[in-house]
C-alpha cells in the first residue's frame, strides 16, 4: 500500500487501477505563480499513450488530463494541482481468465500472496497504466526546469539483439520521435520494426534498452552519501515495471577498464562517470541506460498455476504492448526530470 | 548537506570525515529486548577494515566500535542506539597536495563547487569511510533476520576481464572468505589476485563485479510502485562510492531474449526476475550484481586542475585500495540486509 | 504549497480549492481486504456538512464522496485509495469583493504575500473546506480502530462565556448529537443556542471550546521524544484554521498544584495528564480541549486594507458558520482517529 | 525507538539516556561556510545546566559539548555535524529504588508495557537530559537567523499561582537572565523564588508558564494546512516532557470574546492571532505560552506500585529541579529557533 508517493520537494502521490473508473495525482510542492502549458502535458500523454501506432497495445485510451485544483487564471496558486485521467476502453471480461490464475512474469502472485485481495482486472494497481501520472508531472517539471535550459532526451538504443552502434554522442537526438519505435537511427529503426513485427506475428514480445542524455544540469546538484543523484535516479527507473538494469555513464563496461584509462579529467574530456561524481553533477552531459525485459503478457502458450496451485496453461488475451521500451522513453524522461527539479530544489537550499 | 540518513523504520543517521576525529552514527527503530551479539559487529568491520591484507589499503584502523546508548544489561532497550568509530591511523599531510588541487574521478571538485568550503583531508565526507557506520547497521539488521532465516552472501564475481565462469548457483558460497579477494572459486581469485598485484606494480587501479544472493526471503516483502523492493535495493548500492552500475537477476542479458524465453514460472523453475516481480519479493532467492569502477586514486601520474583551473600534473600519494570491491563485499551484504529488514517491516503493517 | 500530507503510516494527501470543481484526496496505507463502510463515512460528512440546521452556514453542501480506487468488490485492496468530493454551490461571485482586499483575521493577505497569486473565491485553499477529506479518512481510521474497541467522542464545552459546569466524567456523552450545538448538557445547550442567534443577529460570531474523550486506548501508544502522542495530537489539531490553544488533560490548571496534588497513580486514580505520559498512552482514557478562535469572517462592517494598502471598509457577503465549533467536533474525533492509527501502526513495528 | 530525528531540512537526530556514558546528536542540513560561535553554544547549554543556582537540581554536568565532525577551519563544510556530550556526574545507585518501581507522574510504566525492557536509571532515555543537543542545534539555528535579525526570547511567566500582571509588550525582555528563575518582572521574580524555597522545604514541586516572543519574522513562512507554523510549534513545544497546554497568541482567552472584538487587523493594531494567519507568518511579533505540570519527581512520599503491581510507598532519592520553567526558557527559544530555521527553508523552495 505504501507508498504511493514519489519526491522530497516536488511530490506526486497517485492513486488508480488499469480498470477502475480513473487514475490520478496529486502534485505538492509546484512553485506558484507559474504558467502552466497544458497542451504540452496531453502531447507527452500522447506519446506514452495506447493505440499510438501499429506498435504498442491497441487499448484505445484518450488519456485526458483534468486539472482539479492549484491552477487558477492558467497559473499555479502554490496549492496542491489534483488531476484525474478517466479510464474509458477497459476489456475486464479479457481478464476473467486471471481471476483465479497467476500470469508468468506477473505482480498477481505477490498482490495475492501479500494483500490476500485483488483486483485482477488489467493488473489493477500493478498494470504501467501509473505511469501516466508520472509523466503529467514530469512534463510540469520540463516546463519549470527549461527557464534553466535543461533538456533531457531518451531513445530506444537497442531491441533484442538489434542495437544502434553508435554513442550517443554520434547520433542526431532531434530525430528521435521521428521514428515509430523512438530510435533516431533510421537503419536501426528500421530493423527494430522487423523484430516487432515477428514477435506480434508468433504473440511473443521483446526486451531493450533506452539511454537517456541530460544537457545543461549545473555543477553541484545531488547531494553526497544516502541520496546521491544517480541513487535517485536508479531509484526511479527502477520504480518502473519490467526494468531490470541500470548504468551511468559507462557502467559495466567501466569495470573492465585500468582506473588510469577510466578516470575522467575534471573538466572537459571523457565523460565515463555519466555525468555525476560523488553523487553530485559535474557539471557535463548526465548519462544513463535502463534495461527493460521482455513484457511478461504474451499471447503464446504458457504454462503457470492457479490460486488451487494446480498447473494450468493459459494464453493471454487482453491487448497488450509487444515491446514496453517505446511507450516508456517519455516516462523515462518524466523520471528524470522529475528527479532533477527535486535537486534543484534541495539544491537551492543545501549549497551555499 | 542532506540527507544522511538512510531507512524509514531501521533508520541510520551517521556522520564523520575521513580525517576528523571520529565517524559514528544514530540506528533508530531497533527493536527493544534485543541481545546484541557485538563480537560479530566487530567482525563484519574486520571484513571491510583498511589493512587486512596486501590487496587493500594499508591505512591501520583497528575500526573498533564503541556504544553510547541504547543497549542497557546487553539487550536494546528500543531507544536509539549512538556509536562510534574512532579514526586513528590519518596521514594528512598526504593530502596537502590536493588541498587546492582536484583528483580526476574524485568529488574535490562538486564538493568545493556546491559547498564553498572542503575539508580535503582524506576526502573529508566524500570518503568511502562512511561505509564502516552501515557496516554496523546492516550486521544489527542481519541478526534480527536471522531468526527468519534469511542470509544475504556477497561475492567478486569479476575483476576488470577476469571472471568466475559459473552462475551463482554453481557455487559454495561457504568460501568467499576464504579467498583474500573475496571470490569463491579459487581459479579465478587466483588470477584476480595476479591482476591486483600487476596494478599495485603500476600504480594503477581496477574495477570489478560483486553478486549477491539472499536467501529465504519470503513472499510479499517490498511494496507497489515508487517503494519496489528492486528500486530501494538500487537506491542503496548507488548510494556507494564508485557503483556505476545494478542489475537484478538477468538484468541487461534479459533483453536478448524472446518473453517467452525470459518469463519464469510462478513457483520453482527458472528465476531471470532476481526473486522480485512487481517490486515485491516472490519467494524465489533474490540475486542482483553491481559494478564498480575502478579507483579514481591512482598513484600514476594524471593531468588535473587546480582551484584556479590551471593545469597541473599529480601522483596521489595517500594510502589506497587498488581494487575496492574487496571491502565491498561486507558492504554489499550490509545494503541488502538493511533494505530487507526495512521491508520486513514496511510488511508487517501494510500486509494483512 | 508542501505539505498537504499528514501521517506517517496511514497517510492522507488532499487538494482542492472552495470553489473550484472538486477537492479531494488520497488515502496510502489502508490495510487490504478490509470492508469499508461507506454510509458511514456519508454519516461522518453529514455531521461536518454546511446547512445541516440554523446554526451552521447555509452553503449547500451535498458533500457526497466519490470513491475512485483502492477499493474493490466493497473491500479494500491495499492500493491507494483515491477520492473526490464536488462543489456545487459555489457563489463566487460573493467574494469579488476580496479580490483586492484583504479580510480581517483571515489568510487573504499572507497567501498574497507568499505566494504571489492568489484564488480569493471563497479563500481558496485556505478554507475549510478541505476538513471533509479529513472526516473520509478519519471515519475510515475510525472503522479499523474499532476492532480494538478504541472510541472518540469530541463535544462542545463552552461557547463564549458559556461552558458546561461538569467534567466529562460526569456528562453522558450518548447525548452529545442529540443537541444542535453538539454540547451534551442540555442546560448549557440551550443558552449556547441563544449566544449564536445573537451573534447572528448582530453578523457578529463566536468562539468556543471542544472537548474530546478517547477510551479504551491501550498502554504503550505513542513514541518517546519527537513523536509523542500528545506532540501528534497538539500538531494534529493546529493544524485547523481558527485553533489557538490545547491542553492535554488538566492543561493549563495543572500549573496551579503542587506536584503532590497533581501527580496521577500509574493505573487508576486520578487522570490529570490526559492518558498520556511521556509521549506514551498510559492506559487511562485519552482526554484534551481545543480552543477555537471566533470565526473570522463577520457580515459587520471592519476596517481593512486593499492590495494597494489602502484603508477600506468591509462588510463581508458570502455565506458564514457564526461559530464553527458546531461543525468542527466530528473533524476533531477524525484528528483523534486518524493519529491514533498511525499509533496503532508504528506500535506494530517499534514495540516488543 | 522511532522517532528521534526533528525538522525537515534543518534536522537533528539524537541519543542518549540520562546515565549512559553520553548523549548526543547529528545535525544534518546546516548551510556551509557558515562560522559557528561554540562559545555562544555553550552559553546557551550553562542557561539550561544543573545546578546553575539553588533553585535548579545540584546533579553536576558541565556540559560540555564536543563536536566531531561538519566543522573544519571553524567553518561548516554542509557536512552533518556530530556532537557529543559525555555524562559525568551520574548517581545511578539513587535510583535503584526504581528498578522495580515505578514513579507516579513518569514514564517508567509506558517504557516498561511499551519495549519490556527499561534502563531505569536516571529515567534513561525518557530523562529531560535529552533536551541539551536541542539547545545546541537551537542555537546553531539561532546563529543563522541572526542575519535577518530573528531573536526569540522566552521567559517564566507564571509559577503556581504567582504571575506577572502585564503583558509582554509591556516587559523589559532584556532583564530575563537578571532573575534566578527567568522572571523579567523583579517583583513576580521575588515572589516566585519564595514559592520554589516553599517548595524544597516541602519536597515538593510546581509548574508554572513560560511565554515567547518572536521578533521579526517576515510575513509568509509556515505552509498552509498539515504543516501550519502553528501546528509545527505546537508539535515541538509538546515533545517537552511536562507540556500540558499550548496556546497562540491570546489562546483559551480568545473564545471569550466577539469576532468583532477579536479580528486583529491585517497591519499593525492589535495582535490577538500572535503573529500567524492561516498557519503563516504575518509580520507581527509571533508569541505563544507553554504550561508546564508540577515536575514529577518529589521527595515527599507517595504511594505507587511496582513490577508486580503490589501497592508499595516511595520517597525518591536523586537530584531533581523542584520547578523545570526555569531550566526550561532556553529548552523553548531552542525550539523556536528550530523552527523557525526550517520554515525559512521551506519558505525558500515553496514561495515565488
Amino acid at each position: 500500500m505504501a507508498s504511493n508517493t514519489w519526491g522530497k520537494h516536488f511530490r506526486l502521490t497517485t492513486f488508480g487501477e488499469s480498470h477502475g473508473p480513473a487514475i490520478g495525482g496529486v502534485i505538492d510542492g509546484c512553485p506558484s505563480n507559474f504558467v502552466i502549458d497544458t497542451n504540452a502535458i496531453q502531447h507527452q500523454l500522447n506519446r506514452r499513450r495506447p493505440n499510438q501506432n501499429d506498435w504498442v497495445t491497441p487499448r484505445n485510451e484518450a488519456d485526458e488530463v483534468e486539472f482539479l485544483s492549484g491552477i487558477f487564471e492558467g497559473k499555479t496558486t502554490g496549492s496542491p494541482i489534483g488531476f484525474v485521467i478517466k479510464n474509458n476502453d477497459q476489456h475486464s471480461k479479457d481478464y476473467d481468465q486471471i481471476k483465479e490464475a497467476y500470469r508468468p512474469g506477473h505482480a498477481d502472485y505477490v498482490y495475492e500472496a501479500k494483500y490476500g485481495h485483488r483486483d485482477h482486472r488489467g493488473g489493477g494497481r500493478s498494470s504501467a497504466r501509473e505511469t501516466a501520472c508520472r509523466v503529467v508531472a514530469g512534463e510540469i517539471a520540463r516546463q519549470i526546469l527549461a527557464a534553466h535550459s535543461i533538456q533531457a532526451r531518451a531513445y530506444v538504443s537497442s531491441i533484442k539483439d538489434c542495437w544502434i552502434p553508435k554513442n550517443h554522442a554520434f547520433l542526431d537526438l532531434t530525430k528521435i520521435d521521428s521514428s515509430p519505435v523512438r530510435c533516431p537511427d533510421e537503419n536501426t529503426s528500421n530493423r527494430m520494426i522487423q523484430l516487432i513485427a515477428q514477435a506480434k506475428e508468433n504473440q511473443d514480445s521483446l526486451g531493450g534498452i533506452i539511454t537517456c542524455v541530460i544537457e545543461n544540469v549545473p555543477v553541484g546538484w545531488g547531494s553526497p552519501i544516502y541520496e546521491k543523484l544517480n541513487a535517485q535516479l536508479a531509484h526511479g527507473v527502477f520504480s518502473l515495471n519490467a526494468v531490470k538494469g541500470f548504468e551511468m555513464g559507462d557502467g559495466f563496461s567501466s569495470t573492465l577498464k585500468w582506473g588510469s584509462q577510466n578516470n575522467d579529467a575534471v573538466m572537459g574530456g571523457s565523460n565515463n562517470d555519466g555525468g555525476i561524481t560523488g553523487g553530485i553533477s559535474n557539471g557535463k552531459d548526465i548519462w544513463f541506460k535502463v534495461a527493460f525485459k521482455p513484457t511478461s503478457s504474451i499471447g503464446k502458450s504458457q504454462q503457470t498455476i492457479n490460486s488451487k496451485q494446480e498447473k494450468i496453461e493459459i494464453s493471454l488475451e487482453g491487448r497488450h504492448d509487444p515491446c514496453v521500451v517505446i511507450r516508456a522513453v517519455p516516462i523515462i524522461e518524466a523520471i528524470a526530470y522529475f528527479t532533477l527539479l527535486n535537486s534543484y530544489f534541495e539544491n537551492k537550499i543545501e549549497s551555499i
